[in-house]
C-alpha cells in the first residue's frame, strides 16, 4: 500500500477569498518563503477564482497575475508553484501562456462538475508545454458519483494526470465522501484527490475518509484560510496523516511555523464556522453567495436562512447570484 | 433503532475555562435564556473545573457558584441546569447540598479515568436525593478500553444513569473513539456518552463517531467555546445530526440564534486551532497546561512543542503542573 500523499496548499489562492482577492505581494513573498521552508510540495497562488479572474464582477485582485506569480516563483524553490484555471475566466493566450513563462510548474483546470468539456483545450495546452496538469471538478456534490466519474474520465483523456474534486460549498459527510471517491479511484487510472470546506466542521475528517478510501492528493491551506468557513486546516492534516501512518515530505514543525506566520502575516482573521456557513454547506450553495445574499436579505428582511435553503432548492451554482434577488422577492410575498 | 440524541451543553461550564472562569451573572442569563429557547435538554452552568473549583490553584471565578447557579435556574424552564462535579473540588456538605437545594437537576461527578472510586459518595448521594446523576471519565485517552470499562462499571454500580468519557486533551481520532465507545456500550447497562475537544479538528467527526458506535449523549457548545481548541460546536452538530435523521429536540434555527448570541454576548474570540492545541494534542496533554506551557517556555526559551511532547511522555494530568519546569530544565541542559 502506497502510503504518500501529495499535498497542494491553496493558501495563497483560496485565502484570497477570504480577503477580497487583496492579498499583497509582501504577504505572498512572506508565506511561499515560509511553505516552502517546510517542503509543502505544491503552492497555488493567485485569485481566489484562479488565473485571468480578476474582475468587477467576482472582484478585483490587488495584485495581478503577473506580480503575485513572478512573486511567488522568486520566494519558492523546493515547492512547485501551481494556478487554479478556470476557462472562461482564464484564455490560453492572454493567461496562461504568460504564467508558464513566469515558471507555474503545475496548473489545475477546473470547471463545474458537469462541464469537463471546457477543459480539454487548456489541459491540452499545458501537456504539450511539458508542465503537469491537473482536472479540478468543483461543486462536486451536486453530481452524482457516476456523473462525476463519466466527467473525470474526460478530463483523463484530454490529458489529466490527476483529478480533484472539490467540496466546494461544504456540504459532504465522510459517507459521501467515500462513495464518490471510491467510484471515481476505481474509474480512473490516474490519481484523484479531494479539496475539503469546512462549512459542517468536517473538512479534516473528509480528507482522512478520501485518503481511506483511495484518495493520493489532498488540499489543505494554513489554519484552514480560505472561502467561507475556510478549507481543510494544513497544520492539522499534516499531524493526523503522520499519525495514521502516512506520508507527505512535509516537516509538522516547520509547517506550524509557517501557520503561526500566515495567520500573523496574512490573516486579518482566521475563518470559524459561522451560522451562515453551516446553513450554505448544508444548502450546497457556494460560499461566494454570502456577502450578497447577508446584504440583500438585511436590506429586505428576510431570514438569510431560508434565502439559502431556497438557494440550494433551485441548484445556484457560481455567476448566477441574480437570483438572489428572485428568491429574497419570493420570501418577501409570502410573509405578506 | 433509537434515533434520539440526549444533547448536554456545558458552553457555560467549559466555555468558562476559555475566560479564565470570568463568566458574569449577566452573560450566564443570556446564553441561559438562549439556550432554553432553543430547546436544549441539559445546560451546564459552573467554574471550568466544576463546583467548589473556584480558587488560586485552578483559577478564581468571577461569580461564586451560587450566583451562578441560580442565575441560571432563573432563566431555564424546559432545559434542564446541569453541573460538573469532580469530588476534591467540590464537597457533599458544602457544595453539592446547597447546588441541589437551588434546584441543579443533572449532576455530572467526573473523576480520572482510573480513578472512578472517588465518584462513590457523591453519585450516591445525588440519586439519594432523587436528581438525575451521570458518570465522567476524564482525560480518557490514558486507559485502555479495558480500564474504561472496568471504571465506567464501577460508576455504573454506584448508582450513574450514564457514561460519558471526555477526550480532555482532544487527542482521539475517529477510530479511537469507535474502539472505546464501542466496548462501552458492550459493558455497560447504562447510556454512553461522549465530549470532544478540537484540537485534532475532529470534534464533530469524532462525535458522530461515537453515535455510529451506540454512544446516545453528546456535548457541545455554541462556537465550540471551551478549553484550548474547543468542544464540539453545538449548532454544527445539530446539522449534522439532522442530516443523519438523528432527533435531538433542538430547534436548529433557534440553536443558531443562540450560537450567534453566544458569539456576540460572552466570547472574547471564537475558539480556533492554534498551532500549540495540535501539539498538546497529539501529546494528549490538557489543554489547562497550556497558559503555563508558553510562559515557562518563552522564559527559559525552549521551543513548546518540545515541551508538550516530553510532558505526553510523562502521561501528566490536572494538578501536575509542577512538572512544567522540572521538563523545562531538561531541555535547557539538553541544548547546553
Amino acid at each position: 500500500m502506497i502510503k504518500h500523499i501529495l499535498i497542494s496548499d491553496p493558501t495563497l489562492r483560496d485565502g484570497n477569498h477570504a480577503v477580497a482577492h487583496q492579498l499583497t505581494a509582501n504577504q505572498i513573498a512572506i508565506y511561499a518563503t515560509a511553505a516552502d521552508e517546510a517542503g509543502v510540495p505544491i503552492v497555488e497562488v493567485g485569485h481566489g477564482n484562479g488565473l485571468g479572474a480578476s474582475s468587477m464582477q467576482v472582484g478585483l485582485a490587488l495584485e495581478d497575475d503577473v506580480t503575485m506569480l513572478e512573486t511567488a516563483r522568486k520566494h519558492l524553490s523546493k515547492s512547485k508553484l501551481g494556478i487554479h484555471v478556470i476557462p472562461g475566466f482564464a484564455t490560453i493566450k492572454r493567461d496562461l501562456i504568460r504564467a508558464l513563462d513566469i515558471g507555474v510548474d503545475v496548473v489545475r483546470v477546473a470547471s463545474h462538475c458537469t462541464e469537463a468539456d471546457i477543459t480539454q483545450r487548456h489541459l491540452g495546452f499545458v501537456r504539450e508545454r511539458g508542465k503537469e496538469a491537473y482536472g479540478v471538478l468543483m461543486m462536486s456534490h451536486m453530481a452524482p458519483a457516476s456523473v462525476l466519474v463519466e466527467e473525470a474520465q474526460k478530463m483523463e483523456l484530454y490529458g489529466a494526470e490527476g483529478i480533484i474534486i472539490m467540496d466546494s460549498a461544504g456540504a459532504y459527510l465522510p459517507s459521501d465522501v467515500e462513495e464518490k471517491i471510491t467510484a471515481l479511484v476505481n474509474g480512473l487510472k490516474v490519481p484523484v484527490g479531494f479539496h475539503a470546506h469546512n462549512n459542517l466542521g468536517m473538512a479534516v475528517a473528509n480528507s482522512i475518509t478520501a485518503i481511506q478510501s483511495g484518495a493520493k492528493i489532498l488540499d489543505g491551506t494554513a489554519r484552514g484560510f480560505g472561502a467561507g468557513a475556510g478549507n481543510t486546516q494544513l497544520e492539522v492534516l499534516i499531524a493526523v496523516l503522520e499519525r495514521m501512518g502516512y506520508f507527505t515530505g512535509i516537516d509538522f514543525y516547520k509547517m506550524l511555523d509557517a501557520s503561526d506566520i500566515a495567520e500573523r502575516e496574512i490573516m486579518p482573521v482566521i475563518p470559524v464556522i459561522k451560522s451562515e456557513s453551516i446553513v450554505s454547506g448544508l444548502a450546497g450553495v457556494f460560499s461566494g453567495f454570502s456577502k450578497h445574499v447577508t446584504r440583500i436579505s438585511k436590506e429586505y428582511q428576510v431570514d438569510q436562512r431560508d434565502v439559502y435553503r431556497e438557494l440550494g432548492n433551485r441548484k445556484v451554482v457560481g455567476g448566477q447570484e441574480d437570483i438572489i434577488i428572485e428568491v429574497v422577492m419570493d420570501l418577501v410575498r409570502k410573509k405578506k
